[in-house]
């Protein structure tokens, strides 16, 4: 039996798929045949072969043609892709994507689509490059009950954030860097303000909390913000920067009813150096997985790039033909996504989880970074602001003066984000102070 | 539809299996029953609630049961449980195990029998307990040409190596430790002399590289020979101790024929301090693979312990039955264990890899420490034996005298290890030197 596939997209990454398929790593994807390859420039210089009759730029035609079984959507971007996945879908073919963007937005309606059409969807590459973390948390990692997934999901910001911490550089020349070398785009937004991160978390905690998530409920923070000072400052302290998505079903306080809710984020956090993702440098991306009685359990490697990408995209295709050879006359309910699925298909009751908590109610510690006049007394009336809204204090430095002004660090116990920030306002508002140029989570 | 589960043995993972299932953390897993449960003694108290009825010493019967779909083995030792594998597999049931002494031996003989039964065999857990690696190794990253996979798989040594170097105690007191934290058993021989992590080992190389790996060709060396001055010394230079499990393809020199060798061994390691392995502590466990075009993923997390490895096996379950749901009528051929049947089956060609290099062959750094007379010309005595044998040295250092004696330290430059034995056999013929209490490999 040969299956075939219809690529649509030859940049980085379909590239690299044609590259793999040109020498199978394993015996089952000799049964692949391109059949036919979707691009925006029939002219363009390709790094692969691809018979010119095959080339096209009628992706159209791909998806609905009769001769294919598998679409593979490598193009990137909101549309065409979305309406290529959902014809491909009406057309019964089977799909794998690296499209995290589609399937944050339209991840409903595709999986709803493809659960009619009996046809799966796979996007192993959409999160986390190379490393294997969407099927294990459908297979191997679904007999708990999960707790939390934390990623280093951005490659781009998780470099910029080494060359800080390394080289003691600022943001603005870490990008720099990072946009010499490919890792950031010249308009880095999606990257440094964590809407990729968001996309990412979206569909992981999807998975792995089986509902879905909007991703206007997610609260985002970018690394702009963050200064060589503060990155310093957190070093002294054992602890490290880093951009955290964080997902995590959080029971409500005892007293009040209702389900349990589902804490999902993306902003810079302080981590302990000890902690296992904070060793996760450069490129690389990691998750951690908690789950009773599992424990945890991270993941780690090659977040992006063409190799790991393309991996992730074949390792969909062998995951897909294996199925397909075993003569199965319904898609695995562990591979695609089936929790986006009204729950009362599989008789199990739709999980009692409230999507995204305002960040206002969560509980931190914080790291403060306060510029005041250097004279006697601003210590004890910071402190007195933050005593003012019950935020306890670990710790507080007067750092370095220069120029008459002090710079003073804060670092809280856990406390309400809320009462912390009103506390913030009335430090701003006191005659001594200059200002608050940084303010960030810690987590443990 | 209903699957009715037969789990033999109800101990440290048996149980544990019982309470996920009695509170299942996905809904396909409530089509399970848990038909049958065989233990050794009826009269034991357990810690979970079984029907006394559904409890039997009549392990046979189980197997043989027309009414139970699937058998659990969770017994541990070599036999009864590989016979009993092989009768529940003989009956037409899907078999799942955690018992890596079993698959390392008898998995030949047990997946040609599955193959022929036309049920699967799955053994997420034998290997690395919570962390899911054998599925990823099949699945997501088996696009993959896998060069290496490289596991720190033995938790009781990784607590002991832990221990070692974080209080500086010596072997025997680490050992103790573990004992009273029934980390390790009374004879810890199976995990201090490396068996268990060459059992792991093998099964890891097999899926990785598609080819029977027999036992036998698995050079091992224990932690017995670590000694606190060897942690402390190999620290001062950048270097932790790990008890490495290793399966590479070592590419045979351009000028020799033939076909690639398979690298497999597990000994006693120095890593730096920044590789990624570095910093797997206590008796977690962690395994990298490397592939291309991957390159490098390491998944880690807790290696043993009833609720890991609870999960991996409940993982397994919940894999089969959702195959099972599809209507599939033969088994996937990404699950369990087909790189052991015969090649031709599925029209590839056998991997050219020849298995197992005797060390001498091998190449590394190594560390050696050697006690010697305090005397003037020790050091270059001992310089002079190593370049006799083309062994070049990054660093030879004279550490601390007591009693007349010194200690010499040496780090070499990658060599072939016959050439390093050569010289250590010329060294501790030296009237200087009193022996070589350390001689350890260092890997990068
Ligand atoms: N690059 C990575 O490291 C990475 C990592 C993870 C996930 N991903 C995801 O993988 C997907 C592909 O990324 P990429 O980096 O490979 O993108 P890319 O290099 O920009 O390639 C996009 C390809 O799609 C084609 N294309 C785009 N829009 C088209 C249109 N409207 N009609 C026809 N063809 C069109 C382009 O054709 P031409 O060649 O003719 O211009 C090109 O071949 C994206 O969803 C991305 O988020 C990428
Ligand atoms: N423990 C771990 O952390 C761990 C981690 C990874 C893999 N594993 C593997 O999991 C398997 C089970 O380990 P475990 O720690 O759960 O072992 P265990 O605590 O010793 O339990 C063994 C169970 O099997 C029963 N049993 C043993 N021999 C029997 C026989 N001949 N007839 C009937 N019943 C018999 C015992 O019955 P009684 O209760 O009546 O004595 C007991 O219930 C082993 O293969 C082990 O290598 C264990």
């Amino acid at each position: 039996m040969v299956y075939r596939v219809g690529l649509l997209g030859l940049g980085t990454v379909g590239t690299g798929v044609v590259q793999i398929l040109q020498r199978p790593g394993h015996p089952l994807l000799r049964a692949v045949d391109i059949g036919a390859v979707g691009v925006r420039s029939l002219d363009k210089p390709r790094e692969v072969q691809i018979p010119p009759e095959r080339l096209t730029t009628d992706l159209e035609r791909i998806v609905s043609d009769p001769e294919i079984d598998i679409v593979i959507e490598l193009l990137g971007g909101l549309e065409p892709a979305r309406s290529l996945i959902l014809k491909a879908i009406d057309h019964g073919k089977q799909v794998i994507t690296a499209n995290k963007a589609v399937i944050a937005r339209y991840g409903a309606e595709i999986f709803q689509a493809a659960a009619q059409a009996k046809v799966s969807v796979l996007l192993e590459a959409a999160v986390a490059g190379g490393i294997p973390i969407l099927q294990p948390l459908q297979q191997s990692l679904r007999a708990n009950h999960l707790q939390a997934v934390w990623g280093i999901i951005n490659g781009t910001t998780n470099f910029i954030l080494s060359q800080m911490t390394q080289e003691g550089i600022s943001f603005e020349e870490a990008l720099a860097i990072a946009q010499a070398r490919g890792y950031a785009e010249a308009d880095p937004s999606a990257d440094v303000e964590g809407w990729d991160a968001a996309d990412k978390i979206a569909i992981l905690a999807s998975l792995a909390f089986g509902l879905p998530v909007e991703r206007e409920h997610i609260p985002c923070e970018g690394i702009r913000d963050i200064s060589a000072t503060d990155i310093r400052y957190a070093r002294e302290w054992g602890f490290t920067f880093k951009l955290l998505a964080i997902a995590q079903s959080s029971p409500r306080a005892a007293s009040s009813a209702g389900p349990s809710r589902l804490d999902i984020r993306v902003h810079p956090t302080l981590l302990p150096l000890t902690h296992p993702l904070a060793s996760i440098n450069g490129v690389d991306n990691a998750v951690l997985v908690q789950g009773d009685p599992l424990g945890q359990v991270v993941l780690s490697g090659p977040g992006a790039g063409r190799g790991p990408t393309a991996s992730a995209v074949v390792g969909d295709l062998l995951t897909l033909i294996a199925h397909l050879q075993t003569g199965a006359q319904v898609p695995n309910p562990l591979l695609g996504f089936p929790p986006l699925l009204p729950f009362s298909a599989g008789g199990a009751e739709p999980p009692q989880l409230q999507v995204g908590i305002p960040l206002a109610e969560l509980e931190a510690e914080f790291y403060v970074r306060v510029l005041a006049q250097d004279q006697p007394g601003v210590i004890g009336a910071i402190g007195t602001c933050f005593g003012n809204h019950r935020v306890s204090l670990e710790s507080i430095t007067q750092k370095e003066c220069h120029r008459e002004q002090a710079e003073i660090v804060i670092l809280t116990h856990t406390v309400r984000e809320a009462d912390c920030q009103r506390a913030i306002a009335e430090i701003r508002q006191l005659p001594q102070v200059a200002g608050i140029p940084g303010l960030f989570r810690v987590l443990r």
